[in-house]
């Protein structure tokens, strides 16, 4: 296939946004948005540094390539728009294989009414997509990882470590409970846009996307709000059969596993009830795993309480060197 | 580096965009812009498919990936504001050489007022480059492929076949006239902001800007707009010393060869004038190049007279597969 035929295989008939002025087809895309801030973001996926076609099919590629971008649309609080996909494509993809790639993306852009208004691809030796999302958010409204306060609670969505613990278990095949659903949490997270939207009714959220593990996402809100935050441990919500895997990777993968794409965030304590009653409307489970604190040091850390009540510092890892 | 510090170390201290709300350092930037319509495209560009280090320093390839997304802009009438980065970095990139790119891109973006907001840092096998950027133009002006009309005068910007010329050049090293004009042709183009801006006060023009060549960009406009287009090869402008090259590659060149970052267009015989005046404003050479025709066919095709005035179909070349 050239480039016309596939561009033109993967070009929307029709636009879901009404803001949508010109789509694909020109040197640009255009669109209007008059009464919202706009709220962007670029994310790169490289084949066999991010993602490996021996654990994940093209269209699970494309799905939780697009749904690392939403989730980071959502830690800012935006309804998600539009993506435009720049893609570099080895000869040794086949067109039918890009083009399942290309349906994962639209499934869960399908989702979230999202409109792909542009994108490039080109020749290379290994394939990397570049995915650059676009959503709006009330002005003003954004929610920042500087937000955070002393006093406030610390809280996270969904259940940590399933996406690590799906890729585990995707690559030690063997006697595993609820294989499909592990599977399901690493190829097809579903990020909480619902969730983020509806924190618009709070006064302060600070929020943060967790795709490098909660201990980093809360040493990056610690260091944006110049506070430290304490985290117990064995408040983390993991799922029920979490417990199957050994001890030690448990509390790896749900510190510092990353990529389950859950919001970590910290809310004042008089806003608590009210961000239950969000959780509630939009089905999302919350949980308070911890505290900012009201110490007045100048030292910005987070800290990890553990099952024996000692408190130690909990430093960023998982964050290699440019992966 | 890390990821970390090689951030740090390219992010702005400051934004020239008072429509910036946040830039660099959470999950997402946010801009504002209520009375414009926002703009954006992305392109990507891979080491040793678009670029060699063989003909170019870091500082150029960042340079001219940036004017080639510029250029774009450019094409739609709007005007740069931003630009976010991914980039694949493999073990063989020093750091200096890194930041030498981004140098070259800063330098280039400094001279259009535009702000870095975004970008992702990842390893790979091989440097790719993925530019997204953002401009505004006032609403509803945005130009496009697709306004070109019957009657209409196709004209073109600058000199074509100099980026080419410079390639050759630094290819086949020998006696070549203006080396370094050449050299910088292919380097450091300068994509025609300005001149697009002013366009603005005219009413209607097509507009499109020559990465891939005058021949493939004048089909694109015949397409979208459903006309046929005639252009005399020998009008075509060319730079005083571009005769020292064989004639063969200057046809080949000028017609087919891309990367100019010129614009291309059409525009009524009736708004020439004006458009003259806008050229002569901004110092942006502009030249009557061919015409749109008259004709009632529904072939949409663009075709070439060349010196023994016999007129031959210009069909779409230069573009491969999947470059």
């Amino acid at each position: 296939m050239d480039e016309f035929s596939f561009i033109n295989s993967i070009k929307q008939q029709t636009y879901k946004q009404s803001s949508v002025v010109k789509g694909i087809g020109d040197d640009a895309a255009v669109f209007r948005n008059t009464s919202q801030d706009i709220v962007t973001a670029v994310d790169t996926f490289v084949e066999e540094v991010h993602f490996s076609r021996a654990t994940m099919d093209p269209f699970h590629i494309g799905y939780r390539s697009l749904a690392a971008n939403i989730s980071d649309l959502a830690a800012m609080g935006a309804t998600p728009a539009f993506y435009l996909v720049s893609i570099v494509i080895p000869k040794h993809w086949a067109d039918e294989e890009l083009t399942k790639l290309y349906k994962g993306m639209d499934n869960l852009a399908t989702i979230h009414n999202m409109d792909l208004i542009g994108g490039d691809t080109v020749s290379g030796k290994e394939l990397s997509i570049s995915i650059t999302v676009i959503g709006f958010v009330s002005k003003g409204n954004a929610r920042y990882r500087s937000s955070a306060k002393p006093g406030d609670i610390l809280f996270v969505t969904g259940t940590l470590g399933d996406s690590q613990a799906g890729f585990h278990i995707l690559n030690n095949p063997g006697r595993f409970k609820e294989k499909e659903y592990y599977y399901n949490k690493h190829r097809m997270p579903e990020p909480r846009v619902a969730f983020a939207l509806e924190l618009g009714s709070l006064s302060r959220v600070a929020l943060n996307d967790i795709s490098d593990g909660i201990a980093n996402e809360a040493n990056e809100i610690s260091e944006a709000s110049k506070v430290s935050i304490t985290i117990y441990e064995d408040k983390l919500p993991t799922s029920t059969s979490y417990k199957q895997f050994p001890v030690k990777l448990q509390r790896e993968w749900k510190l510092f596993g990353g990529e389950d794409f859950e919001l970590v965030g910290t809310v004042a304590k008089a806003e608590w009830e009210a961000m239950k009653l969000v959780a509630e409307r939009t089905n999302t489970p919350l949980k308070e795993v911890g505290y900012v604190d009201f110490s007045k040091s100048d030292e910005h850390k987070v800290f990890g309480v553990n099952q024996k009540n000692k408190k130690k510092l909990l430093e960023k890892k998982g964050y290699t060197h440019l992966e």
